[in-house]
């Protein structure tokens, strides 16, 4: 049988279509000559494919008259383990999986500025300089963690930017409890916490002029699978992992495209309609309002009750002159009071 | 004689300030001691610079007992013509200069990701594919112009960024008001009206995170010399040229050094006093108050009364219904009501 479709398709989709069919038949046989029809190539090409996933660490029974069977395969977030899973209709349809890289920020910047579509995603399995805010170092070690940047070009004021962080808080963390079903509760502006330790960090960046940007990139990073116990206790005290809190090791891929689904979702609402439903989704699961935190910004600190968000975003605390106004802050609470 | 600093001083240094001795005494006659004396340089080598200058365009009579007299220098906006006027601390301390350039604000953007320091200036004769606001086309004809683009590396926040635009339409204004006295009003956010035609248009990008603004590119586009009688008619009504309103040609050194200075000083004083001074600055020389204007924005038309700046930058709209800020816009106005 001879691959009708041959010269026209390419290795990769024909790779991505056989990762995908063995995949969804995780653990049963299916025939060589059923594939050979589904991935639409001949037998013999398939039996490279096969031989080139099992030099890379997939493990791929084969058995005459019974076919193949997918036993085993490496914990990898590249773009062939994350399409099976990916129900969007532009966010991650374009992707660069590095192995590793000093910082997919870095690396989806320079994307961005050579005109990468809305949605396309940089995606690491180790980043040896990742970045939080205001320029912090950023822990990535590889594949125990999500480590991504995704571009997009929403045709908004400069002024209205802030709205995106809010929004991929709200985001990820749909995408996680979706996974997870963990208790994830937000803190303004960007990190996700469960029990009050870090579990996410989201570092929103951008390039524009006062009437419009012209793209943004959200950086995610997310503790996975990383094992707590081997942190010092310094930090087992600040950050935890989803593994850990789960009980149990998280596959990547699914978490990956859940989370790219639930930002999709509400990033297309909020063309439409706006920020208010962010606000509302927001102030449902921060962590903090009602609580009496401490807001520390380069002009000094703010202590007060957290209320809600106004219409730009910013963190409004009643103190015991007025309301005030919080654009950007480093903000601490007792997160005792946080555990749900 | 020998030169003492040999060695010790770059020719580019020798150079200036042979340029700014020269310029500093236009049309007289100084001797080649007194040149070497001051540039700290032999004779001979005073001569070579001399030789190198007179093959650029510059005119200068030698004569025997006399020395060298300045009699004519090219119409150029090159680092060494505008040192001698310029008094600031940082900006413009760091120049490029480019003949010709695609657009000064990507030269600009690609020198501040790798370091630029803040004041660094990048200003060319000719710009192939100049940018305006919303990537729109900018006309920035061989040597009639100040095509220039100043970085800026201001510790504020995201949301502060919009007072960038208004500082700089309040210092480039000051500047082009002392070297011409004409009267320039501001048309918000970013054009620099005579008598209701453009004159000048401010560009302000920006790379940032939510907390702080990385580098921001303050463009500045002027019609200097152009010459007016050979547009179209539809331009002509639109624009306009300081040569032009001021009746004679004007020497762009002393104007880019001017407009450097109030920069400077203006910008020092926002970061240590904040935006309000700004905004009554702003007020006092901008070209639309208490006039009825029309602000087109993506989400519609606003028409009403301009009433001030708020705290943030956006433009007070007084309508039928209320007070409306309008964050980015264009705004037409009756211009002719604005003469002054």
């Amino acid at each position: 049988m001879l691959c009708w479709r041959k010269g026209t398709k390419l290795e990769k989709s024909i790779r991505n279509e056989l990762i995908s069919l063995l995949i969804n038949n995780y653990d049963q046989f299916i025939s060589g000559e059923e594939i050979s029809r589904r991935v639409g190539c001949s037998r013999a090409a398939i039996w490279k494919h096969i031989e080139e996933l099992r030099h890379e660490g997939y493990e791929i029974e084969a058995r005459p008259r019974s076919g193949y069977r997918l036993i085993y395969r490496p914990d990898r977030i590249a773009p062939e383990e994350i399409l099976p899973y990916l129900h969007t209709d532009r966010f991650g349809r374009e992707m660069r999986y590095e192995p590793t890289t000093p910082s997919t920020q870095v690396i989806a910047h320079q994307w961005a500025r050579e005109g990468a579509p809305e949605g396309a995603l940089v995606i690491a399995e180790e980043q040896k300089q990742g970045r939080g805010r205001l320029g912090r170092t950023w822990h990535s070690p590889p594949q125990t963690g999500i480590w991504m940047s995704l571009i997009l070009r929403p045709p908004i004021p400069l002024t209205d930017a802030s709205h995106l962080t809010l929004l991929a808080s709200v985001g990820v963390r749909e995408g996680m409890y979706r996974v997870t079903g963990l208790p994830i509760r937000i803190k303004w502006p960007n990190d996700l916490l469960i029990d009050g330790k870090k579990v996410c960090g989201i570092l929103t960046e951008l390039r524009g002029e006062q009437d419009r940007v012209h793209y943004v990139i959200l950086g995610i990073g997310i503790n996975v699978n990383a094992d707590v116990n081997q942190w010092p206790d310094d930090i087992k005290d600040v950050a935890t992992s989803l593994a850990k809190e789960k009980g149990t090791k998280i596959h990547r891929p699914p978490l990956v495209a859940a989370i790219l689904e639930e930002l999709e979702q509400i990033y297309d609402r909020y063309l439409r309609e706006g920020f208010s439903f962010i606000r509302e989704k927001w102030e449902e699961t921060a962590g903090m309002l009602s609580q009496t935190i401490t807001a520390r910004t380069t002009q000094g600190s703010v202590t007060g009750v957290a209320m809600r968000l106004n219409e730009q975003g910013a963190l409004l605390i009643r103190t015991a002159t007025g309301i005030t106004p919080v654009y950007s802050a480093e903000v601490e609470w007792d997160a005792g009071g946080n555990r749900s």
